[in-house]
């Protein structure tokens, strides 16, 4: 079987992990991105990786890369990451091809994630998908016609940037009522926070991660229901929105939220019948993400593999 | 070149035209729905004006037909119209193929709107595009990939159903916050109605029309550029989410608001230019549509040819 090795590009780090089928075999080697203070070092340090674990692997065919921000999937260029500082336009695909000499893709770390759900994950079978990610950030993306999605500038599926309120104080990008302005991680617990004070309990942002709002909940905690109940309501009216959008087979929910399992899932599904009509929910499935953190690395190392072809 | 019969499936009547190239070259009937007490007697008399039709121009090659509201491409079996009582499950292909000894193809009218502008009208040349319509309801119709996006059951590019605010009354479908709903021509009016008496002036729905409005705004007059900028902000929002979940490279607009056209084509591109980061707006084209009211009736009668093929 073949190998290709996956990159997962972070706000903190860069992990990289040698993928064949739906297994990351071998956890390579990570880089704390914080230790270099300029760009062209960091690309550097990532090329010696690769060709360190070459050597270890010499069959790889490919090189996948899975960033957090947009990227021309057709040209490898970063045009920007959104949590990271001082990577705009930069033709990463081009670099590293030149300097490791095999194929190399750099896509969206949402849409890696998506092609790995719908190739090898919960999504297998479907033509029509929507994958989305809930962790600090909201991303997503789209499988339609048997087909990844990426439109003009391959930013495509940015589900965490669609408004749920045309009111709403503007996000990152002048975007009134962004959903990941909603139900990203920090959001989620500063939400949490006052729900708690409302009913005279002082918590701290650290004691209300997604965690332990699913732990308390499943201890039957009301409050930790009603923060839940708040987080559906707003993902619900998002998902609707692709839906009448996009008419998808199935919506796949993976990242850090996701583990609350069924204490999103159901009520998703039930907000989401009382907004859509029956063309649109009849047949709709909504499952949760075969892939964790792996998502992404493995999706880039497929998307590598196929390009190699 | 190759003529087909487009059937514009209305509200209030059916229309049918001979459709060669970009043109409608012969109106050829029209049937008032009002007249039918039963959805039997209705297919009866359309199979009837077909016929007729044939006669006429024996030379078509297939008849398309456009309906308002849910139907399954794949099979041309209408699910659901949305103000047309007593039309569920209707296999609508199948009892016309049989009759007329033609292929038929039925599709969505905005679907078959957008069909139209992409391949003869505004949006040719394009792979990803939006199209829309803005009359009584909000029609929508997506390519991507170079491809018609219909989704699982055909109900994709239902643009008017998507919500700009989950907090807002729920509509037809229990949708809170629908486009629709807002920016309907009807609900246009009543927001018009509002505003005008806010500055002490007295109108009535039936003053307050689209193409009223336009004229009104034409002359400066700054109530109704008022209520053009209210709209634009509806529009601007759920415009916004399409574009971050599918990044066009252009947005059609047709229907009778589009009348106004730079009333509403310069500000939507304003208010979206604040809200879209540089990867989505940059590239943007925000274009009227080329065909007026026959735009569905000519991508339904090439949507037939292709299907004849």
């Amino acid at each position: 079987m073949k190998r290709a090795l996956g990159i997962d590009f972070g706000g903190t780090s860069v992990k990289f992990g040698v993928v064949e089928g739906k297994e990351v075999i071998d956890h390579a080697d990570s880089i704390d991105t914080q230790e270099f203070t300029s760009r062209k070092e960091l690309i550097l340090e990532i090329e010696h990786r690769i060709k360190t674990i070459r050597r270890q692997h010499p069959d790889l065919v490919a090189v996948g890369v899975g960033v957090p921000g947009f990227v021309d999937f057709s040209t490898g260029t970063i045009a920007n990451l959104t949590n990271v500082a001082g990577w705009q336009n930069v033709p990463l695909k081009e670099i590293l091809e030149k300097k490791i000499g095999l194929p190399v893709v750099v896509e969206n770390d949402a849409n890696a994630m998506a092609y790995a759900e719908w190739k090898l994950g919960a999504g297998k079978g479907y033509e029509h998908l929507i994958a989305l990610t809930l962790g600090t950030g909201v991303g997503g993306g789209i499988i339609a016609n048997n087909q990844m999605i990426r439109g003009a500038n391959s930013g495509a599926g940015e589900l965490g940037q669609t408004s749920i309120n045309y009111r709403e104080r503007v996000g990152a990008y002048g975007n009134p009522g962004a959903l990941e302005d909603y139900i990203g991680n920090r959001e989620i617990a500063q939400e949490a926070i006052r729900f708690y004070k409302n009913h005279g309990i002082n918590k701290t942002a650290a004691e209300l991660t997604p965690a332990d709002l699913s732990k308390l909940a499943e201890m039957n905690d009301q409050i930790s229901l009603e923060v839940w109940g708040w987080v559906t309501d707003k993902l619900a009216c998002a998902l609707m929105n692709c839906c009448y959008l996009l008419n998808p087979e199935a919506i796949i929910i993976g990242g850090g939220i996701a583990k609350a399992g069924n204490l999103i899932l159901e009520p998703l599904r039930e907000k989401l019948k009382k907004s859509l009509s029956p063309t649109f929910i009849d047949d709709l499935k909504i499952l949760p993400a075969h892939f964790g953190n792996e998502a992404g690395m493995i999706g880039c190392a497929h998307l590598a593999m196929e390009e190699a072809e």
